[in-house]
């Protein structure tokens, strides 16, 4: 595996522990990535069995970030990486913890099926959303598997359609509800899996910021989009 | 000062770096206290002014975030901490995280205030859970002054408070909803109010998870209260 964005180091090992938490994190990246999925299909197409199989797998998740983390604090105590070094150990620290949120995201959604399932059998308008904000999350993970920050900033970018989205799915349901006041507690469990997605998109574009905080040395969190672009095609440090 | 779970180190100026970051998270924090008193307040006493104060206001709070994981990092090139000082810098990392984040919520809450206050000038019922999560920061903030794991137990502990208090409002809502559906858009930003309260409960009890990470170098994020408890009254690393 090619990875020359990673400085090589006289330590063969120190080489092969940056590499191994690199490509841990896109390990359980692929975990969260199918909690996703399982948790939108199961939603879109009424499926408990998926529910109750991301419900049931969050502790995955949740362990792979506890060992994660783990190896990063040792890494930082047996190495003392400066540099680039140290910024991927922390862009490490930090997706892992949104990756987790992600995780729990997704497990809300898997309970929001569950709840909804018992309540009707009907489909969720949630499914352009629910793509969009995978993709997201697929990308945002590509973007850290390659380290590639114009990738970062076009995912980021994407966030924007997610909001958007949203917006429109709470705006037609509360018109929903207000129109069939019976159906507003099968809304409401709608309501919260379009916010979870929202939330997901949110934690991808974070994902993003911790790409181009790694190559670039740069801090985007708080910047624009068009200020997060022009880091990213700035010179490398 | 008095901070005896701080180790002395012969560098003086290192001692003073580490109680600085230290004293800085609790500076951001009160800064974030008062966002979220003010954004609690405009919702429930119906002030627009102290609504319009929260939503401006959020940058210093990112700023502080910024400048804060700035300073983190520098200590981790310079000093290359080890043990209980890595802990507190990685700590101070994870907390700001949560901060900068509760903020975000606090500026949620003051712009639905803004949306709420348009529609009506009826007061939203979210005092009782807003000024249950206010004390939860607070309480965090407190453990996190004192690194105290006994108060962080006890203030994770609370967050069960402010699940079930969430879960009232959301059902009373609801109930609300279905018998006058005119009222839905309404509801609807009290909904999302008591959802961000709850948000930040979870928050202030990670930061206390982190004061239990710092003194007893155990990570109890994924660990049940009662476990929680028991790493806490455990000995000292």
């Amino acid at each position: 595996m090619e990875q020359s964005f990673f400085k090589q180091h006289i330590s063969q090992r120190f080489n092969t522990e940056l590499e191994e938490i690199h490509s841990r994190v896109l390990s359980m990246g692929g975990l969260v990535e199918q909690q996703l999925a399982d948790a939108v299909t199961a939603m879109v197409e009424t499926r408990s069995e998926l529910a109750e199989k991301v419900v049931t797998s969050d502790y995955k998740v949740n362990a792979q970030e506890v060992e994660l983390d783990e190896e990063c604090t040792e890494i930082l105590v047996r190495r003392q990486p400066t540099a680039s070094d140290l910024r991927l150990v922390l862009a490490v620290i930090k997706t892992i913890t949104d990756l987790e949120r992600i995780g729990d995201e997704a497990e809300r959604i898997g309970r929001m099926a569950l709840h909804f399932l018992e309540l009707d059998r009907q489909t969720a308008p949630i499914s352009e959303l629910g793509e969009h904000v995978r993709g997201m999350l697929h990308g945002a993970l590509d973007a850290f598997a390659r380290m590639d920050v114009e990738q970062a900033v076009r995912v980021a970018q994407q966030d924007i359609h997610a909001d958007s989205q949203y917006e429109v799915i709470v705006y037609r349901l509360m018109d929903q509800m207000m129109s069939s006041p019976e159906a507003i507690p099968r809304a409401m469990d709608v309501v919260w899996t379009a916010r979870s997605l929202e939330r997901i998109g949110d934690r991808a574009r974070n994902i993003c910021e911790y790409v181009v905080y790694f190559v670039r040395g740069k801090n985007v969190r708080h910047t624009s989009y068009e200020q997060m672009a022009e880091e990213a095609t700035g010179d490398r440090h």
